[in-house]
């Protein structure tokens, strides 16, 4: 099996080098990933300026390509420039912090298996809640063992996977579950530079939840959680309301 | 009615101004948008910097606030720290370039849209057929025809209008249509710098379509196109097969 791995932490990020680990176990693997940090990228990508892409070799770990663009922009050149045959599957992650409710929106770890999803490749997005010391590498154990029992099915779209904390427990047991589509609650910090211009800092993003099984509650609930992801965001219910009207 | 008006092609870009000399006729607007061109800036928000927030004014046309971030960051701030009081309405565009099919997932225009969405507040997203010229005149008067008939109706999540190209024809009528979910046919151009790196720019980006009524299809046929946009990423039937398995 011919795996296309990615993230959004950036190449030399841990969460890479630990899925890598894994997936080598299963597959032959093409590493193509940011040369930056990427968090918060979304389905970003880069249309003005070229890109650079450069062999690179993370001691310890794997060779693979760095680009100066977006998780988006990294899968694409992948796709029509380096992968030396079509991926089987594209991987991405394990990016350091859950992505689950709205955040999926925000996450360059998504939009990177969404964007593998727009070429007809089962992609798997890959998630660790944010710890001082996230475990990647048994984050990325439990990853593999998801991945496997999915990979006989034909997946559709993107399957997103999140790993809870696991400094403090084992997860759970593992929950397929919806995405909430509760906001955040979040706010910024307001100062000010030298030269008197106001800045902004955002903070806070702590999710907002019901009590409907979602993503985000099954994750703070200590579950892994599966997801099926799809790229259709046409809203039936809200065209049902369009076609009444009279334009 | 209070309005925030925001884009992704920088608040001294033509479509804003357009859409802002048409959308005071009918409320008072904000308007808080990027200081650059944020072109295929997805939903990418800036986690790690502080925005830079400064009020200008566009000669012969507004007062706003331009902001050193994405579209989606615009709308946080707006919301969090700007606007006097909760908008009734956020309007996004009139960006110069359609947002049709796959294109939803990498503009800017619709993730500022989107991001209202998030808040609960009804949200639209106003984008025009890439030509030389493009009429953002007659684009935003278009566009305000458009938003006074959904104006009656509570809206959920985003509406997503798109204006064809007016140079050569007016619109041959209005279509309610989903969001076509095909990929584009792009590439990339393969150059060297003198430094000896390898850059790709990325070319194309001609969207695949079928014969399936789509807002692709209708744009291209000349039709002003009107889709209605969610934020529940969730394939149910994806989620089908995913409940069938045994983890």
């Amino acid at each position: 099996m011919n795996i296309l791995l990615t993230n959004d932490d950036g190449i030399m990020a841990p969460g890479i080098a630990a899925a890598y680990k894994e997936l080598v176990k299963i597959g032959n693997i093409t590493v193509v990933a940011p040369s930056d940090r990427m968090s918060g990228a979304g389905h970003s990508i880069t249309v003005f300026e070229p890109l650079v892409c450069e062999k690179v070799t993370i001691e310890g770990s794997f060779t693979g390509y760095s680009v100066s663009g977006s998780p988006a922009d990294c899968v694409k050149l992948a796709l029509m420039e380096i992968c030396p045959t079509k991926p089987d599957i594209v991987v991405s992650g394990i990016n350091h912090g859950a992505n689950v409710g709205i955040n999926v929106y925000y996450s360059g770890t998504v939009a990177a298996a969404m964007e593998a999803a727009f070429y007809r490749i089962p992609a798997i997005a890959l998630s660790a809640a944010h710890e001082e010391n996230t475990d990647f590498k048994n984050a990325a154990i439990y990853s593999l063992q998801v991945i496997e029992k999915l990979l006989p099915v034909t997946l559709p779209g993107v399957i997103n996977i999140n790993i809870p904390a696991l400094s403090k427990a084992k997860p759970k047991g593992l929950k397929v579950v919806p995405q909430s589509t509760m906001g955040f609650d979040e706010h910024y910090i307001k100062t000010q530079n030298d030269a008197g211009q106001t800045l902004y800092q955002l903070a806070g993003g702590t999710h907002r939840d019901v009590d409907l099984p979602s993503d985000t509650l099954a994750l703070s609930d200590g579950f892994i959680t599966v997801t099926s992801l799809g790229f259709d965001m046409t809203d039936y219910k809200g065209m049902e309301k369009l076609h009444q009207l009279k334009f």
